[in-house]
């Protein structure tokens, strides 16, 4: 097997010791803050070679194909982190990760991609057709977490909440997630390819074969769901020594490990001034996140104890929907500048701000 | 007196039959589900005369008569069950209608037309300046609506709420959105017709003689007015056979009765390419409810032995804001294509979901 | 000293003649509805020639320069009261007047403008990438407000309120925000310039020369600092006599004082066609006060008795975040005509309506 097409990614290579090193603090030291972190570094380098896997086996499959592998194992080291923690019944945890991901996707890799592209040229252009159909996208998603935050609201205040009709109406709503999702995928892959198909990307040529490219996507893939595992396992213990909310770990640290690996490609593009690409990959994840990860939880925690039910934190709820107005405003003509940057970076620290003095 | 003009419309004509069958009905059952459906549908084909008739007279009267009389008389119909709904104190269910009209037309009215115009057309395109003042006029609209919910919610926290200035509230905001109405006629249909006339509507013919045009617009007004009574008496007992909500009726079933040809119309338009028509029924309709109606119909409550306020139930105005913000979102570039209509009927899935559930 | 370039000012002249009158009343009278009056008058006057003379200072010192005076100055007399109201622990009043100048000089300001230029002149155009960062600044200000408002109301339904939490959580934010505005001083004075420069305003040349100009803004300074005195000092006994509220006061009364020279120039600006240099008066005010202003305030008042926060009433917080969401909307295509101008003008008396019947 030709292994030379692997050499570039020497600091993804250097970042797999972690998980040897995982593993024997978890039967040295027992559940932590150590095997946390150790876990949590680990788990970047093995999704920065799923992501590349995938694009690898897209460019072999072809355009159609190619785009909806990565649409659907995009996120993956997401999904299964998450449903480790669904298994263990930690649904605040899930949908704090999911908000942290939603809201770093907009504002903290957005923010900084157009800094580093910025810095290096006074307007970067792109797309406003596909950024504004993201950005509807987004909109659609956040009105389908406002509608069951708003019934518990309702509910609270006329007496007693139903909770199964809040498992419902979480049903309902992923269901309409999904369709959103799914159309979505035959709009910007079959019947307006063009508005979604930055130009470089139709030139590559596959770097591995499809052999080492599958075999690469099943072995990291199963070492991420381990490790996972063990992230899972050590979090609770490393919670209560770090002092630290549910709602924080899961927004800021839960959220930053399972999209580390996609910030890096989407900040690179920018700095080389390839905004149209940067924008395409940190807004392609926060839908996927919103409308096919999100979903899919709901109707996979069907199988756990407790359903994971759509109604978030009412803080989360309001930073999604700000997170989304902003971005609305910053991308609404179609070109950034370091202040744009500067301005999303702002709202996450004000999200951050308000998270960490949360009650 | 010469009738050959009238028989393209045979589909009308044949509903027409439910006028009869709901009296036949109305005496022998007396109010129930069966007077409430048959009404329902008989209101169908007078709106739709009553809308050609309009136009016609308008066609003899040019332009700017045309154009005042097409503002005034539009949303007849659902102001004519309005107030019959007012003279009985069902308040609750004409509010409900608004914002159901409100959220019809933005979401599913205008969503089904991008449907049907974008799978023929790969993009369809309208003028974002008549589409950006429509946006811009229902955003003050959904000002005025906050205001009250907002003094409710306020008064309510702390301690007790003041129905008087409630009613005072509501009649200094109706009289507000009335003026933006009437300033937004002189814009329209004065200063600024350039931009609001899309240049098919002007070189059409009278096709019915203005006497006709009289004739068939008192005729239908004068039905519809006991089609509605029937309505209105049959709605209590047929809310309680379906086991429905006043909200969920009032949201979904009357604001459907009352706009079902404008509806036609519109997705008519859309699918011929004709978008600019298409967004000019629907939004014009919208704000005509929002600006004219709604205020109409807060004086008319003066007479009645309740006052209609103008403080809505935080479902409703959530919802009507949300479909404002991402119909906003959607046109704001001038362009739809069959996604950004998939999207619109999607979120009026959402809110179709919320209400259903609604406690 | 060459007085002529002072002599189109005489109505200005006039009006100073009101700073010895509310001496006199002070005196005589005592503190009151008189003394609130006269001094309120009198400010104008010293606030427009604040503004020339910070304008003529700019001018002599270049650009870069100039452009920074006229940010640090443009609002020192909202400052100097401001501040002369926390001394005397009226923290209420002047968040209160914050809230009245940005809703002001957003809808009030701005619309008059539009409307102004909009008899005048069919469309008036500006620059979409100039409004566009201002919007999306204001909309990172109200963002900032969000944060203390939603832990206010969170902590209050979770039982009790801590207000230490509460403080640090402020400086935090107002940390933020001052950053926000050094960047965008950055940004609109150095790297993107001509995004923000207008051409007319680059030819001017200096009217007074640089002493004249100096000594103007340090007499003017000097006597609106104690103007503001006596202001702060009557305020609290006209509030009694004329039976409003703090609220009310502050957003209407005090916010039209401390800009009422602004106002005019935007005005002015419009109505000779340039709404360009127009919507950079009202909108650079706007952040000014939002982004700079307020956050000055906040670790002022670590001086005083009491704190100012940053959480502010329901009412003036959603005012704001309404206003910017219908300016968004307006400025959007970078034109305006009239009736964009009355749709503002229609918020401004909505919100005025509001407030007027606020518990």
């Amino acid at each position: 097997m030709d292994l030379r097409p692997l050499r570039p990614f020497t600091w993804a290579f250097a970042l797999l010791l972690f998980i040897p090193v995982s593993l024997v603090l978890q039967v040295a030291v027992g559940p932590g803050v150590a095997v946390f972190a150790v876990t949590g570094v680990a788990i970047v380098p093995l999704a920065w070679f799923m992501g590349l896997a995938t694009e690898e086996i897209g460019k072999h499959a072809g355009p159609g194909v190619g785009g909806l592998l990565n649409a659907t194992f995009g996120n993956a080291t997401e999904l299964i982190i998450a449903l480790f923690a669904l298994a263990n019944g930690l649904s605040d945890v899930v949908k704090a990760s999911l908000s942290g991901s939603i809201i770093g996707n907009l504002l903290l890799v957005l923010g900084l991609s157009m800094i580093a592209g910025g810095l290096r040229h006074k307007t970067q252009s792109f797309s406003r057709e596909a950024s504004g159909t993201h950005t509807t996208m987004l909109l659609v998603a956040v009105i389908g977490l406002i509608m069951p935050a708003l019934y518990v609201f309702s509910a609270q205040a006329n007496g007693g909440m139903n909770v199964l009709i809040l498992d419902e109406m979480s049903l309902g709503i992923a269901a309409i997630l999904l369709a959103v999702y799914v159309f979505g995928l035959l709009f910007s892959l079959r019947t307006h390819r063009d508005i979604f198909n930055p130009v470089s990307e139709k030139e590559e040529k596959p770097r591995w074969s499809l052999r080492v490219a599958v075999l690469v996507l099943v072995a990291a893939t199963i070492v991420v769901a381990g490790e996972s595992e063990l992230l899972v396992g050590s979090l609770e213990a490393a919670r209560t020594s770090l002092g630290l909310t549910n709602l924080f770990l899961g927004v800021v640290v839960v959220a930053i490990i399972g999209n580390a690996a996609e910030h890096g490609t989407a900040v690179l593009m920018a700095a080389r001034n390839k905004m149209e690409l940067s924008i395409a990959v940190a807004m392609t994840s926060t839908t996927q996140i919103a409308l096919f990860v999100a979903p899919i939880l709901v109707f996979a925690s069907l199988l756990t104890a407790s359903m994971m039910t759509l109604d978030f934190e009412v803080f989360e709820l309001v930073s999604i929907a700000l997170a989304t107005a902003v971005l609305a405003s910053v991308v609404s003509d179609g070109r950034s500048n370091w202040y744009e940057g500067v301005l999303l970076v702002m709202v996450y620290a004000l999200v951050g701000v308000a998270f960490y003095f949360h009650p």
